[in-house]
């Protein structure tokens, strides 16, 4: 079960990450040394439980994101790399949240850690990650980085509340939709790439640069997320197709093809997800009506919105192999659905 | 259902927590009134969840500790008033979080969050208020205070982890179960007190002082706490007598009336506790076993040795009415049990 999206006309080349994967090799090694380190604990169930999610082949973009911010205004040493194992632990400890409330079995693929070592472990390994992530935060020292990724934590747990507040209300617009992504995704984002330049001590007009390429990236980044739900391949994915679906969960696809849809689809929605009814008869429906009204491919083009405010943002920037690298990741997160 | 707890012969005066009440006043009122801002959010269930707990009458020993053990030095200003509140914070999202581990259905005699909320809301509310906490001591700019209080964090969450693992395992030590108690409940009181002369200013032995104080004062509390959870009634406690045997969480009573007992009563132990067979008639049998064997009277006098430690700590501090009051909690948390 999935739905056909369109490739974008005229593209020749797939774009990719491996630029920014080449040029953060050796720091992303020292992060990994990093994250084996800080998630070790005498307490045996918690590297465990850690390593379970943390081996289980993320992309680790948002540390990478980290790395590049900060070596492209030319800073070696060990901040950022501290500060980058902090941001994939504080979205590793989100991600065992998560599951925790979404109640899920499956990410990326394999078991998640509330099925093997049940929500108990997985509510108390996020919250010592996260624990630990401050730390090496307050071992780097500085007050600004600090400060933009305290702030991140608390919006970023307020964007899964507003999220649980708008769960299978099907009266949610795309304002709605886009608070809870730019809190929930989005900020992380934008704090893992603002912290580079704060390390290496820039101009404002830098940061600021960053902080928006970021912030923008992820909204691109989550969107196409989104559309991966309803699209994807479970193989691909890691996770089953219609899970948003069934969760209840109103994404963008669902809600463009609700507001542009009938009386009588928008009682379908209404009975699917505010009323529970998520049958897989009801989800092949349902992806039938995302296909009618466009729910990808116009959710894919807002994607593409975002995508190009974060290019402009870093426009103003020198040229450099890791300004092309930033670069290639926007067209990369997009093109993920092809 | 309860155990009569002997009253320590010769004492006349019940001592009380008031005189720090007193003389924190003022500061507590501006640290009730950060509460609620920093609790605040435009997502209506933030403020909801968070005020149901903390308008639910804690004593908040924790703030009262960093209030007292900055203004002891001489200290005045907002920083104190900030990291108290960051402590409460923190206190709190432990709880709501410990009652979605704990599968908790009361608290303080009221129904908890989860039961109200859901599970969801208490795990991301506690989030929330954590992002807080560490945002207000980022305001302060003490990097000191804020290693103190973000291990505390990593620290607490790996005593609970720890505190999952030896559940239900009779052959806890006791030593075992103080690394549980030192990490879980000490370790925020000796943060709680330890930021205090952080603050402050003080030289580094003031620093150690309050540390060592705060420490042993949690120990003491928690042994407290824990010989509360057999001997208490319900309307005081706010919970049920037995809960912790119910949910098979070895506790100091429990593990010195098992060691002490015969082989025969450790099998009714392992039944009761790892068996999950924690019937009332079994709760009443466990209660006759822990009254013969001492376990509540000698857990009582491990909590009057760590008292006893409290009080040395101190010692060398100049006499002040800060100084007084502050022993005089070490008494009270020891007396609660009459």
């Amino acid at each position: 079960m999935g739905v056909v999206i369109p490739l974008e006309d005229g593209k020749n080349k797939q774009a990719s990450v491996q630029p920014l994967v080449d040029l953060t090799k050796a720091d992303m090694e020292r992060v990994n040394q990093l994250i084996l380190a800080k998630a070790g604990s005498d307490v045996e169930m918690i590297p465990e439980v850690a390593n379970h999610l943390i081996s289980s082949g993320g992309k680790r973009l948002r540390p990478m994101l980290t790395l590049a911010s900060a070596a492209m205004f030319g800073f070696h040493g060990d901040a950022h790399v501290k500060l980058a194992t902090s941001v994939e632990f504080m979205h590793t400890a989100t991600l065992l949240h998560d599951d925790v409330v979404d109640e899920s079995d499956l990410r990326r693929g394999k078991s998640t850690a509330r099925m093997i070592w049940g929500n108990q472990a997985s509510v108390l390994v996020g919250d010592f990650l996260l624990g630990q992530a401050f730390r090496m935060m307050v071992e780097v020292g500085s007050l600004d980085a600090l400060d933009v990724l305290s702030t991140a934590a608390s919006v970023i747990a307020e964007g899964e509340v507003l999220q649980l507040s708008v769960a299978k209300n099907m009266e949610t617009t795309e304002d709605d939709y886009l608070s809870v992504i730019r809190a929930k995704t989005a900020a992380l984002f934008a704090a893992a790439a603002e912290v580079g330049p704060i390390v290496a001590k820039t101009d404002r007009s830098a940061r600021n640069a960053l902080k928006s390429y970021g912030m923008n990236l992820g909204l691109a980044f989550q969107l196409v997320d989104d559309v991966l739900d309803y699209g994807g391949k479970a193989a691909d994915l890691g996770k089953n197709v219609g899970d948003d679906f069934r969760e209840g969960k109103i994404t963008l696809p669902v809600i463009l093809s609700y507001r542009r849809g009938t009386a009588e689809e928008r009682s379908f929605w209404k009975d699917a997800i505010e009323g529970g009814n998520a049958t897989d008869a009801n989800l092949e429906h349902a992806l039938g009506l995302i296909t009618r009204y466009g729910g990808l491919t116009d959710t894919i083009a807002r994607a593409r919105h975002y995508g190009t405010i974060a290019r402009d943002a870093l426009a103003p920037l020198p040229a450099s192999p890791w300004k092309d690298a930033l670069l290639e990741v926007i067209d990369f997160c997009i093109d993920r659905v092809n």
